[in-house]
C-alpha cells in the first residue's frame, strides 16, 4: 500500500509573508474553500488575534464546515511567564481551530541571541505550550524553527528539544529549514537521524533560498518525514516556501506516495491559477507542472517528435495535473506546430487540405512581418477560427483618434476617440486614460459594454513592447504583446506595426475579441439557432 | 585543494528556447561579454548557420577575444549519410568556435520513434561526428540527450552510447535530463554508475520541469560530474534550464567546489539583472541569491533578530553574490555603485560629502518610483553631472502635443508638435513620424538641429517598454529604455511614467542630452573660456 503523506498548507500564514501579498479575510476564505477542494489535510489560517483579518477568518471559516483541519499558528509562551496568562496561546485555543501549530526555537544560537534566555527555559516554554493546547483538546503541531541549523551547531540540544516536545504530547514534530540554507543531502542525513530517535510523526518545512525547497522536502520524505508543509505557488518570505504545486505531483506521480486523490490532483493547475488571481500576483509562465509554459513546445524538432509520441518531450501527461500541451508557433518551428494547434482546438486541418496550406502560408507571412504567435496563443486561435469560418464580424472600426498633450507645468493628458460600427449602429465614444493604451482601452470598452457587459470583468495584466528590427528603433516595426486575464483564465495577444499605438490597438482588440469568444459561446448555447460564433473583427 | 567545476553557459542557445525570449546578434554579443567577465568557462553561442543572427554572432564574437571558450552547438550527422557532406557539421567547424557541443540520442525509444533508425546507426552517427570535429581541431563536447530516461529504459544501450563517444575522443560527455523528469536520488545513482565506468570527464545538464534542476545538478556533481550546464536566471524551454545563478553559489559558498573567483561571484547579481534587462524578461523578485527579495526582511521579529545578528535569518552574506540585505523600504541596489560611477566620471563624491548624501537620496527616490539605472548608464551620468553643476540648461520644454489617427481605409498617421525655448528664442516645430515616438523624435531634432547639427548623426537603436507593476497593466507605470548610438558609441536612457508617451519622451530627451554632452565637450575644447558644459534640461 502507498505511504500516505499529510499535506499542510500555509499559504494563508507563511505565504502572506511574501513581498507584495496582502489578503483580506474574504480572500482568505475563498482560498480556504479552494484548498479544501484540493484535499490538503491542514489549512493554516493565520495568527488568531494578531490582526482583525485573522480574527474574522477564524470566526467565519467555522461556518464553512471544511474537511481540511483548520490550524491556528502562534509562538510558544513568553520566557519566564505562566502559560495560562499568555494572551497569544489563549487566543489560539479560543479560535475554534482544531489544530495549533506552535513555533519554538531549536538552535542554541537563537535561544541566546534572539530569545536571550537559557537553554533550559526554552525547553520549558515549548513543553508547557504543547501541554496547554493539548489540554484544550487541540491537535498539537510543533514547528522546530531553524532545526537544521540548530542540529549542525549543537545536535544534542536540538534533539533534546524534540524529545521534550514528544514527551509533552505533540501530534506532529515539524523540522524547519527556516533560513533555507540547507542542502538536500544534509536534510536527508539529519531527518534520518531524527526519525530513528523520535517516535512522534515528523514533518518537513523548507524555504527556497538555495532554489532547493522542493528537493529538500523530497529528501525529508525519503528519510521518513510524513507531513510536508508548503504553500501554493511557493509564496513566502524572501525566496518563498516549498511549493506544494511541485511537491504533490513529485510525490504522487513520480513516486508512490499518496497525498490527495487523482481527481483532486487534476485540479492543481486550476487551484494554482485561481489563488494567484486572488493574491493578485502574476503567475510565472515557467512554473513547473502548472505554469502556462510547463508543457509548451517551441523547437520544430521537438514538435515533430511530440506528434509521434508526446512522451518524447513530456515527463508526465499534462492532464494529470490539469494542465495542457501547448505548441508555440514560432520561426523556429515548422508547420507541424500549426497542425497540432488546430487539432488542439478541434479544427479539421490536415496536410493535404487546401485551406491548411493557405493558413500556413498566411501565418508564415505574418511571422515574416514580425508577428510572433508563441507568446500570443489567443491571437493564433482567433486567426485559425477565422480561417475556418468560425468567427463572424461583430464590430468594425471606423476610426480612432488619440491625443496626448504635455505642457511644462501641467500633468500629461491622454484622450481617445473611438468610432465603431456594430451591425447598423454607429457608436462614437471618448475617454481619458492614464496613458494612450489605457485611453483607447477605456473608449473601446465604453462602446461595447452595452452589447457585452462581461467585458468589464477582464483586465490587461501585462504589456510588453519590443522593436523588431533594432537597427532604426523609432522608425522600425514594434511588436506589442498584451496579456489579459479574468477570474478563470489568462490569454495573450499580439500586434505589429511601425506605429506603437496601432500595434497596441491591434493587440488590445484581439484581447477583447478573445474574451468575447467565451461570452458568445454561452450566448449561442442559449440560442442555438444563431449558428456561427459571432465575433468582432478589426 | 578544492575540486574545480567547469561552468558551461547555454543562455544564448538553450536559453533562447524560452517562451518570449528573442535575442538579436547585438544582444547576444553583449551577453557574451558579461558572461566572460563572470568567468564561465564555456559560452554556447548558438547553432551556426541556422539563422542570420547566429552567423553574425559567431563572426563578430571572434573579434572580442574573450577568455571563455566559444562553443558552437549542433546535431550529430544525419542518418545514413556521410559526415563530410553534412552541412550542419561543416558550418560548426567553419564557425571559428573553439569547442563543438554535439547532441545525440541515448534513449533507445527516441532512436526508434523520433530518429527512426537503428541503434547501431545511431552509435555510428555519434562516433563519426565526434571524430569529425576533433579532426578539425575543435574540443568536442557530447550532449547525451535524454540520457537518464534512456538509462532507465535500456542501461546497456545508454552506456554503450557513452562508451563509443569516449572511444571517438570526446573531451566531455554531458548527461542530459532533457525532459526534466528525473529525481535527485535517481540522478545520483545513475551518474555514480557512469563515472565508475567511463574515463572521459562527465557533465550534467538538467531542466526544471519538477522544480528540481538545481538539486539534480548538485546531485550530479556530488556523484562525480565535473561540468555543469545551465543558463543565467534559468532561462530555457518549458520550465527552464538549471539556473547557474543558484548553482554556482550552492557549489562554491555552501560547499567546497570552485567554479569562478570570489570577485567574479560578487558580480552575480549584477550579471543576472543585466541579462534580464537585455532579454526583456521580468526578473522575479523572489529569485534565490540574486532576486530583489532574496535578502528582504518583512516580519518585525525577523528584523529585530537581524539587527542583533544577520545570521539569525540569512543563510549567507548577501554581498558574496553582490546582493544586499533589505530591511524596511530601502530600494537602492548599492550606493557603492553610485560612488564608483561618480569616481569613474571624475566627480568628487564621497560618503561624508553633503551633496553625495543628497544625490543618493534622490536616486533612491527615483528607484522607488520605478527608475532603474542598471540598464540606463547615460541617464545616471546625466543625473550625477547635473548634481555637480556640470550641466547647464540649454532648452526647456514648453509643451508637446501628439496626434495619432487611424481610419478603416487609410494608414495610421502620427504627428507631433513640439514647443521649446532655447535661451530667449521660442521654437515651435511640427513633424510626422512612423509612430508616436518617431514623430516626437523628429520634431525635437528639427528644433535643435540649427544649434547642434551633429544631432542628426545619432539614432535610436533599441526601444523597450516594461510595465512596472503588472497588476493593472494599461493603468500602471511603464518604464521605457532607449538605446541610442552614433558611429563611436552607444548609450542607454530611461523614462518612467504612467503614460507611455511621457516615459518615452523622457528617455528620448535624455538620449539627446547625452549625445550633446560629447558635442558640447568638443565646443568647449575649442572655446575653453566658456567653462561649464552646457546641456539641455527637461
Amino acid at each position: 500500500m502507498a505511504t500516505q503523506i499529510s499535506i499542510f498548507d500555509t499559504t494563508l500564514r507563511d505565504g502572506t509573508q511574501s513581498e507584495g501579498i496582502s489578503l483580506s479575510a474574504e480572500d482568505k476564505l475563498k482560498i480556504a474553500v479552494k484548498l479544501d477542494r484540493l484535499g490538503v489535510h491542514y489549512i493554516e489560517g493565520g495568527i488568531p488575534g494578531s490582526n482583525t483579518k485573522d480574527i474574522e477568518f477564524f470566526q467565519r471559516v467555522k461556518q464553512l464546515n471544511l474537511q481540511s483541519k483548520i490550524t491556528a499558528f502562534g509562538f510558544t509562551r513568553r520566557k519566564d511567564s505562566v502559560t495560562e496568562h499568555d494572551s497569544n496561546l489563549k487566543r489560539i485555543v479560543e479560535s475554534g481551530a482544531s489544530a495549533a501549530a506552535l513555533v519554538g526555537k531549536s538552535w542554541d544560537f537563537h535561544v541566546h541571541t534572539a530569545l536571550q534566555t537559557s537553554l533550559e527555559e526554552n525547553l520549558a516554554m515549548i513543553s508547557d505550550s504543547i501541554r496547554y493546547v493539548k489540554q484544550h483538546g487541540m491537535e498539537a503541531i510543533f514547528d522546530g524553527e531553524h532545526f537544521f541549523d540548530g542540529y549542525k551547531s549543537n545536535p544534542e540540544y536540538a534533539l533534546s528539544v524534540l524529545q521534550r516536545t514528544a514527551e509533552a504530547g505533540a501530534d506532529w514534530i515539524v523540522l524547519c529549514d527556516t533560513n533555507g540554507g540547507t542542502l538536500p543531502h544534509e536534510i536527508h542525513e539529519i531527518v534520518s537521524r531524527v526519525v530513528s530517535q523520535i517516535r512522534t510523526p515528523i514533518g518537513i518545512h523548507t524555504h527556497n533560498d538555495c532554489e532547493l525547497a522542493v528537493a529538500n522536502t523530497l529528501a525529508g520524505v525519503q528519510a521518513g518525514a510524513r507531513q510536508v508543509q508548503g504553500t501554493i505557488n511557493g509564496y513566502g518570505e524572501r525566496c518563498g516556501n516549498a511549493n506544494l504545486c511541485s511537491i504533490i505531483p513529485n510525490l504522487q506521480i513520480k513516486q508512490t506516495y499518496e497525498c490527495i486523490s487523482s481527481e483532486q490532483l487534476s485540479q492543481l493547475t486550476n487551484v494554482a491559477r485561481y489563488i494567484s488571481e486572488i493574491a493578485n500576483v502574476h503567475m510565472p509562465v515557467f512554473q513547473p507542472y502548472v505554469g502556462n509554459a510547463a508543457f509548451a513546445h517551441k523547437g520544430g524538432i521537438h514538435v515533430s517528435a511530440i506528434m509521434k509520441d508526446a512522451k518524447t518531450y513530456e515527463h508526465i501527461r499534462p492532464e494529470s495535473v490539469g494542465n495542457k500541451q501547448r505548441v508555440l508557433v514560432s520561426e523556429l518551428a515548422g508547420q507541424s506546430n500549426v497542425l497540432l494547434k488546430a487539432q488542439e482546438l478541434g479544427l479539421n486541418m490536415d496536410n493535404n487540405n487546401e485551406k491548411t496550406k493557405e493558413m500556413i502560408e498566411r501565418i508564415k507571412n505574418l511571422e515574416h512581418q514580425g508577428y510572433q504567435f508563441e507568446g500570443a496563443d489567443a491571437s493564433l486561435e482567433l486567426l485559425l477560427r477565422d480561417a475556418f469560418g468560425e468567427l463572424e464580424e461583430i464590430f468594425t472600426l471606423e476610426s480612432f483618434k488619440l491625443f496626448v498633450e504635455k505642457t511644462a507645468d501641467q500633468a500629461v493628458v491622454s484622450e481617445a476617440f473611438v468610432k465603431i460600427r456594430v451591425g447598423d449602429e454607429k457608436i462614437y465614444t471618448a475617454a481619458e486614460g492614464n496613458g494612450p493604451v489605457n485611453a483607447l482601452d477605456n473608449a473601446l470598452r465604453k462602446a461595447l459594454v452595452q452589447y457585452y457587459p462581461n467585458i468589464m470583468k477582464m483586465h490587461l495584466a501585462d504589456y510588453k513592447v519590443r522593436v523588431i528590427d533594432e537597427k532604426d528603433a523609432t522608425a522600425a516595426k514594434v511588436r506589442v504583446l498584451i496579456e489579459s486575464s479574468d477570474i478563470d483564465a489568462s490569454w495573450s495577444t499580439v500586434g505589429v506595426s511601425p506605429n506603437l499605438i496601432e500595434a497596441s490597438w491591434e493587440a488590445l482588440v484581439d484581447s477583447i475579441r478573445y474574451s468575447l469568444l467565451g461570452e458568445i459561446k454561452q450566448q449561442i448555447a442559449q440560442e442555438p439557432a444563431s449558428g456561427r460564433l459571432g465575433i468582432v473583427n478589426h
